[in-house]
């Protein structure tokens, strides 16, 4: 309630400076009656699934334009966050990353065991999953890999292609412990493996612990079922861990007293330390924020107001508060952030700015309720070796602002 | 918190007697692999906007069953309220409603003007309006002719047909009280008027009041630009309050000192009352509920656990609270409600029940934070003429359950 106050006062002090805009189409409004109220429109068919309008067809999931695959099945496509307001991403423009492609999956034929150290083993048909209490929760969802190609210098011109990696989804499903527990596990059981039913058998070890406090066993998103790329009929969704522990297309659950040590935990998905040595089973994603609008590749259309607006997000809970440079990070100030906050999930964050038409680089900077405080580039390089495409790039992200008004990414520049 | 350990202990009581669902194929799991695993999957393309699996396809807004138009543009189409969990409905199932089909309109051409009682009128083009600050605000969204076909007796078969006209949307836009006071608010001004851009330029007056409290002007939904149905470029949204007032294809905003008395507020829009009379300007969404599974046309599949789901929503507030009957309405157990809980939003509720195989008469009743009470039917007529195709039926939806499981529409009857 506070904060609504508080963001009332915030219109009333930026409305003014928003009039700079409106007023050059302003005036005495002419009110010509347009076209469309002059012959009907389209009219409803017997059943449909809508999609968006013509004039948004730019609006898509894209390919990276900085790494170009020789092969299509491991592949990724990208969200478009300069394009998406709110905590949600519609589930046309949910990022995809599988390893070979997507798979066609009819649900009457599929089944999800659970086997290993568990009393009884059980395979699960669609139906009979759907019987079982369910919860739907938001939670963000982010590729290891994003941002991997832009830590020391720009590759990527626009957020879609530095951070679409992620999107924002409310996932149904039914608690994994619900169905372990339905199985009975074994007091040896302390690893948790998950394998998709894809042709690359794409699999992950959990430890059990985390699978019994969060961990989800999928079948709806966004008020619909999985799509395709999204791993229908069925797939884990492990809270706030890196996207690719929650594997799509789910064919069983096996429970051991030890990881697996698969090709996806020691040649894949391990980051680079110092002296050469390699960090394994590092699946939280840690505090991380960027602005979406102004972002790279956007122009500004002369000095007056904008509002500046990204994500913020942690695997690690929720978001405490994000704050917003200007000035490449000499000085901060706090943006508002909008409710309703939710652990482990997008926050959307706003803060008005009057451009005055001179150069700026735009920043901000996350802190989530274990008061984590998202670090730049170089405070992550005093831990960890920075070489190539590493993973689990949570720095700051700037942007520059010329006096053109153009808008780029200027990470390793500010 | 205290709901979420409840919400465990659920889960802990429940699960055993879900097993029962499960035990028809259980067993020691075999795991052959399965064709999906034996070859690569679909590739990405370059850029895509995707589309729900062809698995999915008998999900649909569908138009009505029982009440067939001779012409096509004063349509609605309704949401499958029976496949959608959770509290969002994806947009391509979002429902729709008007008048005169659905217009094409080039958002570069759109102009929105404000005018009337104000300081100085002004009209925005759609690269002006999505300047200012915005807000993302979770609403319901209904329309008050929900259930107008099922109020004494059944005529609908299933729950998109009785409750349909109702989706969940994370609207994105600027407060209209924004937009008003940059063109400055004349002190007379007291009723303000929304007008389409649509062939039925369809248009209604709300007070000021409202307007100022929580009216948006809205250019996005669930993460994306309004779907052409839904409005685009731009349309209102009243929250809370019945879905025609959120007038789409918004063409003006015009201020007055008195409401209009249009068509749609004399002719349309107005409820029956006892001895002949009218009740105009019934626009908030009083509290109601209904239960989305097991549902009308739905078949249980013998004995066993069954979870209880489904919706409830007040124009007025939160949900305080959902009680669910298994008998008709002689007893009554509170309901699991799902966090978060929002302002004038779908609230999903939940309740396990183990069919014992007898008839059975489900029914749920909601409570709003202003410590409204769903009510019967049958209460409502003490207040209220209901004859013919009456709006605003908020009264308790009974779904009947036979021995064979088939679950069949029981609104008059229990």
């Amino acid at each position: 309630m506070a904060k609504n106050s508080g963001r009332r006062d915030f219109f009333r002090k930026t409305a003014a400076l928003a009039g700079g805009a409106v007023a050059a189409s302003a005036g005495a409004a002419p009110l010509p009656v347009p076209p469309s109220a002059q012959e009907p429109g389209r009219p409803i068919p017997e059943a449909m699934y809508g999609m968006p309008s013509k004039y948004e067809a730019h609006v898509a999931r894209r390919r990276s334009d900085v790494l170009k695959n020789r092969q299509n099945w491991s592949d990724w496509s990208m969200t478009p966050l300069q394009h998406q307001p709110g905590i949600i991403t519609p589930n046309g423009l949910v990022f995809e990353r599988h390893h070979a492609g997507t798979p066609d999956i009819d649900p009457a034929k599929h089944r999800l065991a659970i086997h290993g150290l568990v009393k009884q083993p059980l395979a699960f048909a669609m139906d009979d999953l759907v019987r079982y209490p369910s919860v739907s929760r938001f939670h963000f969802h982010e590729c290891s890999g994003n941002g991997l190609t832009d830590w020391l210098k720009p590759a990527s011109s626009t957020v879609q292609q530095t951070h679409g990696l992620l999107s924002g989804v409310l996932w149904t499903g039914v608690p994994a412990a619900t169905l372990l527990e339905e199985a009975g596990i074994d007091p040896r059981g302390k690893w948790v493996l998950f394998e998709g039913a894809d042709a690359s058998a794409h699999a992950r070890s959990i430890p059990m612990e985390k699978v019994l406090d969060d961990a989800l066993i999928v079948y709806a998103m966004n008020g619909e079922r999985l799509r395709p790329e999204n791993g229908y009929p069925v797939r884990a969704v492990i809270p706030g861990w890196e996207g690719n522990v929650s594997v799509k297309w789910l064919r069983r659950i096996k429970v051991s007293d030890q990881p697996w040590h698969l090709r996806s935990e020691t040649a894949r998905y391990t980051d680079p330390m110092p002296e050469g040595k390699w960090r394994q089973f590092s699946m939280v994603m840690e505090c991380k924020s960027v602005i979406t609008s102004p972002s790279g590749g956007q122009q500004l259309k002369g000095p007056g107001f904008y509002e500046i607006t990204g994500l913020a997000w942690s695997g690690a809970g929720r978001i405490r508060a994000v704050d917003v440079s200007l000035d490449g990070g000499r000085n901060w100030r706090e943006a508002m952030v909008e409710e309703p906050i939710m652990d482990k999930c997008l926050t959307r964050f706003k803060v008005g700015w009057t451009w005055d038409g001179a150069p700026a680089v735009l920043m901000s900077r996350a802190v989530d309720s274990t008061g984590y405080v998202q670090p730049a580039v170089q405070e992550i390089q005093k831990a960890r070796a920075i070489a190539g495409f590493v993973q689990h790039h949570n720095g700051i992200q700037p942007w520059s602002v010329n006096a053109k008004g153009e808008v780029r990414n200027a990470i390793g520049q500010a």
